[in-house]
């Protein structure tokens, strides 16, 4: 707790600075462009906009009403840059690509690494991925089209295929030559990979090592200690973790037979790991697949089953309730108290559910500790149970006169707090075990059963007690 | 929803080898590790751990009980890493500290990077921190020190000091001599830093355009477009963000007078990244700052303050059902059915609310557009409030034999979801401009908001209806 001040006491008084620096379009820059807009004012638009990051025109894209979005393109038309349609999220990218005029579409299109291509087009509609695949060179639709074999979310999507490898047997002399002679270097590469005669990549070479080297230095004398190899059909997140785990910058990618097929930076293994957040965070709360710039009919319906299996978990648990009606008839109380002892064990439940699934995410919580996490959850369940039962018992005996609701919400309240963490714990690690992404379902199975046994153990209890 | 099903059948086939790639502690590694050491075999448990990088021997103590982790430490002791006590989490960490003996500690400090030494002592006791920066380097101890003196979570605890730079007008021949005749680089580096005469960075060259290039192209004329500085203040998750938004590599890092300090790598962001959406996911959930490997009174107290907070609000909402005990008393139904409004209530609250959090962390939810988003959620929640009024007035009617009741629930229902839609957008925003972490305080209020406006409505509509 004494953290969380710390750290937000820290930014306060450079918060407003800040946050100019990290972000440039803020309301004053978006204001200036809507203005521009307005006035149907080319030259002032561009000028605008010609700092700007592709990145940040996306953003500005997507935070603008579709009418504005409309405008901005047709006036900025001509300019506009291949990297800001790989910058928008898919709902409001299908948008803009059916605006632009064919040619612009095509000249941003051609202007694209293959890579990016792929990332663009992987989640279009078929005309649209057809309307854009056309306009490439033949070479790049070649591997724009070899690239979209390999399975969505796979590792094949996400490399690029432009490699710099080298013979193992080189020395920093014959590698620097090669480098200094080559025509076309990809944009961005960190390493040299160094490969068996085979096309196996046996290991990676910093550039800054390379340079620092004398030239009869063997190249294999330099590999870094950590080298670590992607199998094409890795799935993204797994892609990502290894990156984020050991510190990767890039890593070779490579094919069933072990040989060398592209290589991934660690830049693109960072925007998945800021997806794969995102995704669970948004399936713990039951959003779906929905964002911020989706329509209203697209939330509505991502929403919709959420709320849909809520309801028949609600449900559920009302029908426990209907049998305690006639001890509910005599004792209103236990209508005023009931929600109290199941808000806490959801609450309760919620808190394990999260670390939990967090921890199987980060594989932290595995097979080799996962009876120790678990009894650890209860202990925690029992201990706070115990505190607030204490707590609640008092409040019933004061609220209500007689000690009896008293005993009978303390032992429902550590009750329900105890399997709040057996079930926060248990569900999710099940759950993965089946195949299931825990952070999808979790949510549902441990509310209902805090619910269910909240209201079932509240009201059995007093049944049994007071009747 | 389509796309969750491809996701999951993509890894399925290979799942198991692919997990097996993608980490190498798997349960049958752990088991041979204990058994080695049951054994009190340090051959052989060097010879399981020295394949494993550094951040899975760290995951591994921290699976480990403590009487496993004492006994491995004491058997590993003499070989011990510097990475190992880097990667893990603090209260291992400070745990593992006190378990080595101060030769190997001393060793283990000494092979690490100044900004390695930073993130390892920042968050230790006194005695501990002090413990560990004597068995320095004068040098390194200042540089340690020095970085120490820049708030916590900035800029200045995050870059390395080490920066490769050149003078703006230097050309490709001139700096490749350069890094050739230095003794020492760092470890890592990507890029060239170009500097004017008073030290302020004016742009990046790659190390792989400086290979590429002639020896006489001026480096002014291969720096690459993008070119972001980071002010040593900044707040750690802006530069996360920064990264991921403008797809960095390395940014150097300038002090008050924009001179050149150090330089910050995207490893370090992304690591940043994690954390800090842990910490949102974490506080979303109320559970504090505690992980999976904290004992089970550090997580009961972390939990505990949130449990208090919702006991709070859960009272708060019985008290609103308290006023209508003569209501409830006479139509027991009431109490069976009113627990499904406040929870489809809290449900579309959470929704509303956790898509919200995002948007401001991402920076996609700001002035410009945010009465648009608090507009759409409210529809949003009227639709989904119609569709289940509908399904639940039917319900009611069903249930209770009465359509007074459906209509009731019907109409608490489409009031509960449209708050649930404005309280979840407009409260996280509001925490924000007022500078608290929306994702900290927001579910507490949202839920309050939507518990009490669902048991009032529901039961006072009843009052009206049914009395």
């Amino acid at each position: 707790m004494d953290d969380d001040t710390d750290r937000t006491d820290v930014a306060a008084p450079e918060a407003e600075r800040e946050e100019e620096d990290a972000y440039v379009l803020n309301r004053q820059a978006v204001a200036r462009i809507i203005h521009a807009v307005d006035m149907d004012d080319r030259a002032r638009l561009t000028e605008e906009l010609e700092p700007l990051h592709p990145a940040d025109i996306a953003d500005l894209l997507e935070q603008s009403t579709a009418f504005d979005r409309q405008r901005i393109i047709a006036l900025y038309g001509d300019e506009f840059d291949g990297d800001i349609l790989s910058e928008l999220e898919d709902g409001i990218r299908e948008e803009v690509i059916g605006l632009l005029n064919p040619e612009v579409l095509a000249d941003a299109v051609r202007e694209l690494e293959s890579d990016d291509v792929v990332d663009l087009v992987e989640d279009l509609e078929d005309h649209q991925q057809e309307a854009i695949l056309e306009v490439l060179e033949d070479s790049d639709r070649v591997a724009v089209r070899q690239s979209l074999t390999y399975p969505e979310y796979s590792a094949g999507r996400l490399m690029q295929r432009e490699v710099v490898m080298a013979p193992e047997h080189w020395n920093v002399g014959e590698a620097i030559d090669y480098l200094r002679n080559q025509d076309e270097l990809p944009d961005q590469f960190y390493h040299i990979i160094l490969v068996d005669p085979r096309l196996r990549p046996v290991g990676n070479v910093t550039l800054g090592k390379l340079m620092a080297s004398r030239r009869e230095v063997l190249l294999k004398s330099l590999v870094e200690e950590i080298f670590h190899t992607i199998p094409v059909t890795q799935d993204e997140g797994d892609v990502a973790y290894a990156f984020n785990q050991y510190h990767l910058i890039s890593a070779p990618v490579v094919d069933e037979n072990d040989r060398l097929i592209g290589v991934i930076t660690i830049d693109d293994a960072m925007a998945v790991m800021d997806e794969e957040h995102e995704e669970d965070l948004m399936r713990l709360a039951g959003v779906g697949e929905s964002g911020i710039n989706d329509r209203v009919y697209e939330t509505t319906k991502a929403r919709f089953p959420w709320l849909a299996v809520n309801l028949v978990t609600a449900i559920f648990a009302s029908l426990v309730i209907a049998q305690f009606e006639a001890t509910i008839a005599q004792f209103v109380a236990l209508a005023v108290l009931m929600p109290i002892v199941a808000s806490m064990g959801g609450n309760a439940g919620t808190q394990s559910l999260t670390v939990s699934v967090r921890a199987i995410a980060t594989k932290d919580l595995t097979g080799s500790n996962v009876w120790r996490v678990i009894w650890r959850e209860v202990l925690v369940g029992l201990i706070n149970g115990l505190v607030f039962a204490l707590v609640m018992g008092v409040i019933g005996v004061l609220w209500f006169g007689g000690p009896q609701l008293g005993y009978v919400i303390a032992a429902a309240m550590v009750i329900n707090l105890v399997v709040a963490g057996l079930a926060g714990t248990v569900i999710p690690v099940m759950l993965e075990r089946v195949g299931v992404d825990p952070a999808l379902a979790s949510g549902a199975f441990v509310t209902t059963v805090t619910d269910v046994v909240g209201f079932f153990a509240f009201l059995g209890l007093a049944a049994l007690v007071l009747l």
